[in-house]
């Protein structure tokens, strides 16, 4: 058995299964041409694998499953189409379309769109978790449609996503008046990260249970919902973010969600500190599939 | 509209009215002669500029105001005598002396005691509002008595400040007991790290607002009062310190204190990591800026 | 005197009583070859002693004592086996032998086998209060027995350790349910880093002292029981670890416990980030000498 | 008088002409959506400008001139459209119109097409002074035409550049054969990096000289011509670079020709150590201002 | 095809050849036991791999010839016995016994001395063309025989190289002149830093090329021999070191050795910068894969 | 014997003689007052000593002497007077002069006038080498006289040092045109970088030799000499340095000079990389200590 330092280049070393048989999917998304401040993020597939080597060795102390019992297969990086954002997207929604469920690693958060549309033609529309600093509502983002800041504009313009059964989590940027009221009118329940941090991580999630209910629905972590000083790889980072343990606390307190496919989004390794953003989405992810095995 | 990433180099990218007309004055002190551990605080406002940018793209959650609407003048560094730390204090107050209500970027915690003498010149003894790791209430520093351990030894016995309107929060360094007494005795109210964390930001605010009550206060804030794990680029740092969502909670319940001024300071670029301590220090003055346009 | 960044590089700049009469006495070990994931912690000594001359100039607020009024001396660093651990243990423990009260400053964890083993050859089995991220009771690390995830199997196999006066602090990190369950087994009291953040540092330390009781304990310190956010400079990160406040407000309460010797290991440097992680390191080292110097 | 490190932060800390009666502008041209391995380009205008505050004491000891004599305005950043090639080319193209002697501060490598279609329309075909470590005459890269390995195809295919006016200088990395016979058979004259090496400073640029002639000619320098022990902070780094004495020992030898305008591209801050690529960047910018203020 | 930011992790994004049948086969080797100074080269190989994207886009412009198209096994890393030196030779020397032609990814340089054991049980003693900064013909390394510093005494004492044709290049580290001795009384040829700088690279490959004459030989290069501003990612640096520059022009001459193996080592990516030290290290793989498919 | 990273913490790790009966004395002075651009000089000691651990296993293989041999006394860092320059100097002085052979290590430049003053009241006016990238002859900077750009201004006023025996080498930094002319008048020998660079060290050895012939000589070298790729840890970097493989040769070329104490100064380990800067600045100590022994 090799070391974790040793692990081969996928995530956790493994998910070697085959692409066709397998449960779930696991894809690196290598894009970030829709970032307003930073880029960067077309490194977030490689160092996420990368820092999962680290959760190798054991089961999840959290119910004591190891997700590595699952059959998941890592698919790679996705082809993009390079320079170009709306063929890039076409190529994400194709690609992903033959996943059953996809755990996907971004890449800036304009992937998100192309994956719900994957998602929703298949099984319809979802609902949705959103962790995030920003909303991710605007309309355009300095005049360019399908930039990072508007997958979730675009995904409830389209129906993709069952506003009624959206919950967005961290929450806490500047951002106009008009874009917040437009969400709000919209349905989407918003929980800033003062009030995640006031509430607790038990009230979030029976907040968020509530939301989401019976429905079918898709997780996407944007790493700037976590706060700078533990995830400062990121393009757009604001102060008073959420803990990882408040995320973790959260995460593991969603076992009755009947996840459909999820993302993790936002990694830039260039403004990371010794690989702890990249560890901290590894471990996102990790939660992630652990749920799925204790299901 | 220029994306944050491409906008000029003044605080927010704006802040151009005319000095002359301007109701506020943001002015950065590029001085760190007076520090006693790492040196580097010189370059604080370049990078507290630098990080702004990632503020100027919407209003502020809480309130719904954008400081932008503000009539606020970007001054530039103020001129110092290189080398000479009386002489500089004497400059800076100078020129603080025309500033009708000034923010001030750091630069060291000395800078504080120019501002003072300037700011109390005009309006009389301020109550002080003190965000920081160290009581900064030493007689001297290691024999120097005009280094940034001191101002407000100085800024009490010059009776700048009113003790009895002075509050400090996130106080938690090693000190000499001796120190710690004689701030105490002049009535000082400390509020600890732990007590901060302990009590929660609601609770902390609600002191400082008694303190303060109804007399014009002065905010000074030393960026070490933040936890080295979110404001790392400093240089005299003290672990267990206060999370920024606390201090930005606490700031917030601050809408009644009459401001008659501000600073940020001891932002040391060179051990900052991916401008997180910057965009802390950025985003402390555009919450205080906030403050102003809700008031 | 000299400011803190011109003081010698010796713990606090200080702590030159003699070997032979000093009450305390402190020794690196740079010894990192049991390590499983990023190796450096040979380098931890070095960057802890430098970080603690930021603590030299005064009193813990914390109780008003100076540590510095002890005696204690710095041995430097003790002589290891290059490249061979099991020679390497027992050159620890040779060397540990010899000292009254023993704080060391890793290295990587592996190092507090030999350390045990010669503090219960003099004084017989101790109480253990273990802040870590992994519980350090694997049989075996990949194949090697003698590596830093397997101290306290042995050192509780060779009764070096009472599994009743045993308490783990700040447990997270992936694991074979078979090594959690032989722990728990053996009597050992497990506090999980999100009970900690649940419970609050008092209730915490209150579990700690019902453990430990009348008897005399070791204190052995990980650095990566702290969140990498606050402590990356380590070799084996987990998030959703312990803030640092926590842990200072944990170990102040601490007063009546009877401690017999102590260490703080996994410090990597080369992932640390302006030295933040150093700096835990050695005011945790400097929090113990404060409990001792108040008892 | 400001010392350096305190300068406002336009080039030099001034270059404050107007725009319209200035006889040389620089501008900054945030893009980095051509580059096709890691990305962070966009913060090169800033940075470089930040950096150039060294360079702002004195006169250039080659010569004895200071390039500050010069009329020169900053016009800050180009506008660009998000996510856009086509759109932002277009948009550089047309505020690039308007300058009568453009120093343009990338941003990646494609925005010298744009700037050299402005160029040219005014002038007709100039001669071409480019270092690189890639010949970036790709017809396309991965399938993008309008990225940054193609500038130069599209120029001579455009006859923006007369190709027997062309040199390259610093040319190592791996390219198809196809494209390097492409470029030869056009006329192109290649200096690699190791014929650079072994030559030295004046024989390369007598072989400059001998190409470009009496011909107006357009300097474009990709950073990433330098090594990247010297110049880091750029995307696409390739061993055996030139070195920056040998950089500016060939600059400072071109004084008979006739300069029609220059970029320099391709710094990446994020990758960046200490700022020296920047410190580059800018040097060359100065010494080509030093040139113009010499002639 | 992908970009190279998304290639897959193996050499050059590809190497996918059957190791039964492949003619050249890469290894890693996590191994870092035997460093005497700064440790990491454990994540050597990962770091390495990782910067090859950079060259698979087109052939090596010094011959034209795309070492692609060489029949390439990337067989992942060579498995270890974690935390010992000995065990872990024995199972590198059995892992690289079965390779055709094996090039290696260090790793500390301990590994050598089993990578030679191997070759040589197969093809008896051969030349070898060593690059460093350190001859690594100690005896021992402060205690311990088998560490970085002594593969070469160990294999001139079993008489896995025939002294007479060994030549080290780049030396120039404090060393005991008895080892000093013992090197060059045994035949070797030594050629220093200084040497390098002042003969240059044309002497310096032809002294190569008369000492290895027409024997089978082997290339060790250790990443310090380079200088420390272009490979900072190394444990034991020394200053003054040849430029890449230099070590390519050398690589390519030697176009006539009959070579059977070759190892790049002591890359410590920790310490490494944006990635100049693994590029640097990878790009010696790619050009001595560029001799063989040229020959 | 301790391995290299467990030295002890003082020059080499040891330098243990008596500061009374020592041939030669070390001494740190964290001073960085003077600094017109970065600071962080004052850290440069404690970064020196680290950094000199690598060289404290063998001999110098040019002359193969091991420093070691002598008797000299590391005598730890002098006291200072924060924040005042004056003061400071005058410190520096009166500690110096009790020296019977001083090598200090810095802190910025300006420190190097209160040494030549201690020196040369004992011994009379010396010759100069001075390695740097400035002339360091301002008769002030920025208003300051004493600062780190005028210590060879006030040294030439003063008489201190003999100007026909004074030469610099690596002189390139933007300077005006007076200052340079007034230092040439006064009979300085300059060879600038560039110069340096063609003529290759043993001609450069060669002219200082002829410059300073039979006199006593002292050694100030400031690390900015070196290029910025080798030694970015410095305040005041300029592009197109000394590269060390040629500082190293000039300096063993200096045999026959009688020195009489050096300096070596600008470290600024802040901005240093993987601590090649202050390896740099421990070599060039070394080499010096090296020809010391060898006379």
């Amino acid at each position: 058995m090799h070391p974790t330092f040793a692990l081969p280049p996928s995530f956790l070393g493994g998910c070697a299964a085959s692409p066709e048989t397998a449960e779930f999917c696991i894809a690196g998304i290598p894009f970030d041409l829709g970032v307003t401040n930073r880029s960067g993020a077309r490194d977030g597939p490689h160092a996420v694998r990368r820092a999962s080597r680290m959760l190798a060795d054991g089961a999840n102390p959290v119910g004591w499953v190891d997700p590595q019992v699952l059959s998941v297969a890592d698919l790679g990086d996705f082809t993009l189409a390079l320079g170009d954002i709306a063929a890039s997207l076409e190529q994400i929604e194709r690609q992903a379309t033959g996943c059953r469920h996809l755990l996907a690693i971004g890449g800036d958060h304009t992937v998100t769109l192309a994956l719900l549309r994957a998602l929703t033609k298949r099984i319809g529309p979802v609902g949705l978790i959103h962790f995030d600093a920003h909303s991710d509502t605007w309309p355009d983002n300095f005049g360019q449609p399908l930039a990072h800041g508007s997958p979730f504009f675009h995904a409830l313009e389209e129906g993709l996503v069952d506003p009624r059964r959206m919950v967005q989590v961290g929450i806490r940027s500047p951002m106009p008046k008009a874009v917040h009221d437009w969400t709000v009118s919209r349905g989407v329940t918003i929980i800033t990260a003062e009030e995640a941090h006031i509430q607790g991580p038990a009230a979030v999630a029976e907040r968020i249970l509530t939301v989401i209910g019976e429905h079918q629905a898709y997780l996407s972590f944007d790493i700037d919902a976590i706060d700078p000083g533990q995830a400062p790889g990121t393009g757009t980072p604001e102060i008073g973010g959420l803990f990882t343990w408040q995320v973790m606390a959260i995460l593991q307190r969603l076992k009755t969600v009947r996840f459909a496919g999820m993302d993790v989004v936002e990694v830039a390794p260039a403004y990371d500190v010794s690989e702890i953003t990249a560890l901290a989405a590894a471990t996102i992810l990790w939660q992630y599939l652990t749920l799925q095995a204790r299901s």
